[in-house]
């Protein structure tokens, strides 16, 4: 099982998480774009941070809104959010290329991420783009349970799918992420994330909001960076795969 | 000689220049990168235009100053200032590559054109950043009468150049462009631009804005696709070209 | 029958709209304030225009998405709404202070407008930064046939409202405006336009896409600055205002 | 002697500074106005805590660079510095109005203070802008030595000024500010900031960078809320206060 992270979402003076202390705990680094969150000389640095420790790099598109954080709904049409992604995708190439490395897969960002887990256009859109502007690399996707139609979509396209856990959100019972604006939507403790991800790995299982137990079955789990547990959390799980439990 | 034009200047609502008019008339088209000007379904538009009428498509990177259409001076560092470079071209790159082209040559613009052709550390940076996110292409630079400086550096870092002259815009007698806030920067009518290119292409010289006159050997002509004259300088040239005359 | 246009919606170095043919032709200036279009410069020009024409002077403000137009639906809470207008109101009134003259209206832009007229909650929220933050200044609604629940609100807050009829889209049979993505929502030439304006003024109606006959009971009439058309539709109502037409 | 702390320097997501511990131990809340930082919510948040600790509010305009966060030297005309200005405070007065409270002073930030204190042309049009723009309101600016030129022009355009001495920053031997790229431009620890705080205030001196002792006069203290010992250094003060050291 392969973690995680979103990284390099500072912005000019403005720092957002612990990429130093987390990186070195994670195997793929989503860096954000520019339209969300980053700046060029952000990436060029978690771009070097990523290569320094072997962490594979990805694109982490988002919504053009600096302002909303790419967590707000944003009406698109197909035109734009096709433009939006092989532009974002395309910028990190280039701040990757000058470090003779490259971008291994794509996870889109926030809003953007939920609104492709739900409305399949949206999806397919995303999946076009990806093989468009990024051709080989990977698409991350939730590991939601009924996966007939993306695997269909994404076979009939030709791009290789990641499905992805995560590790300090919670569940509804239909597998997909809760609100942010939900109370109890984002755990509020190191235990609490860290139970999340013994019952992912052992299990293959999370509980629900609401109680319920649900089969996850995913490739990569995700971390976050920027909360008040993230190096807790990290160091954690970097202990476990030590001990081979990851 | 080459004709190119400043193409994808649009910004959301706004339109700039007559592209559809222009881009039939030119060679290379030097498509903005969201910095000063353009956004991605511009560029997505621009490149498509550029490919079906076979002109060459180059990145047109400039400042982070879309309220100033990077025509202000702009203070960066040398690391900002490579970041910028990277992410504009590899942006334009990612543009490029979902329609199965690619970026043939970059020219800085506006105030970054003018602040390399003067400052060797910074056409140094840019010279690094074309050669590392876009290797290959060549870089388009004033075509200035003292060369060496410039071609040293260029055979150093192994980059390809391209000189340039201006159809639309006065000299200085040091052969560089007059600032655009003197008076008489800018030509002001189809006549006056025509004649400024007929000059350059049969006598290979300009004459100044003080009135001497200057030998000018380019690669290829800038003309401008936003002014009140576009469309009249660009078909005249169209018909020379017919002609064997460019 | 006073007529109000969108006026200062430049941006930069792009133009939108002809101001200063059609400032001297209306009696209400609807100023961008920054967020969907104009600048502080743009709108210093548009105010001191205004000024010498004794047009009088409104806040037009919208969602803060330049690259959108402040015509995409966008996301929000009561909160920012709050604050994204007293900030557009604020800073129109800052420019206006410098120039002794004030904000006399407030009219929101494009998605913002359309939102309001539909969800009775973001009008309340409207209603109450236009009293808090320009006490004493009218806002400018849209003049569909049910007004009763606008009406209480507005007479509950203590804000004046000014009902507003469109010369240039087509109305669907509950009185709002046709989306402009259908086909037929705007107006596609000057006659078409000028006959709008004529049933308004002097039947009391109109003519929806569908065929309908409307009644539309309006305080002001909004044309465009920004079309194709906008010069000849101004000069016309012009013409007919000193004929005691309007 | 009053305290000032620069305050409201979040963005979006982004969190600087610790306004809630800083606030209650200040006198004078200068806040950013969304150029450099700030956004319509944090302002609003700002002057609510501002108000709710009887603090002084004033507008913090700076450059319109957010990705540079304001100490960017900018390239502007005083047409467009003016206009900045004025849209910046009257952007945080309509915010202000919304509390039925007021800006009371204004505090230009980073390099737009650091030019204005080196360029008279400058600080004429900021004086302007602030006197049309802010009527009443004081202008806070740095306690040089030399202050003929700038007393004379303050009384000239009638306005109100505030002279200003910095408890972080290291000065050079003309009085003014270390650039922050040099060296020791910045204390690094809270004790060396308070021990010149004690300087200041208790023998109106500084020590300059280079050793030299400085004649100091100040009306208002600045502080900073977003470095690492802003905590510290803010209780430190209060304790002198209620002491009436202060």
């Amino acid at each position: 099982m392969k973690l995680n992270c979103d990284m390099g979402e500072s912005y000019g003076a403005w720092v957002m998480g612990n990429d130093a202390a987390v990186m070195p705990c994670i195997d793929m680094a989503s860096i954000a774009c520019g339209f969300h969150a980053s700046d060029p000389v952000t990436m060029q640095q978690t771009v070097a941070m990523a290569r320094k420790h072997g962490v594979s790099i990805g694109a982490h598109p988002g919504y053009p809104d600096l302002l909303g954080f790419g967590r707000r709904k944003f009406d698109c049409t197909t035109e734009e959010l096709r433009a939006w992604l092989a532009y974002q995708i395309g910028a990190l190439q280039g701040i990757c290329r000058q470090q003779r490395t490259y971008v291994d897969y794509v996870k889109p960002h926030g809003a953007l991420y939920n609104t492709m887990m739900r409305d399949m256009d949206v999806l397919r859109t995303v999946m076009l783009a990806v093989k468009e502007a990024a051709p080989g690399s990977a698409l991350v996707v939730m590991a939601i349970p009924s996966r007939c139609v993306i695997e269909g979509m994404a076979e009939d396209i030709g791009i290789e799918l990641m499905y992805e856990a995560f590790s300090d959100r919670a569940y509804d019972d239909a597998g997909y992420l809760v609100d942010r604006k939900v109370e109890g939507a984002v755990h509020g403790s190191a235990d609490a994330i860290i139970r999340q991800v013994q019952q992912i790995v052992e299990n293959g299982t999370v509980t629900t909001l609401s109680g319920k137990t649900l089969a996850v079955k995913a490739d990569t789990l995700c971390i976050h960076g920027d909360g008040p547990h993230a190096t807790a959390v990290a160091s954690a799980l970097h202990h476990w795969r030590k001990k081979d439990k990851l």
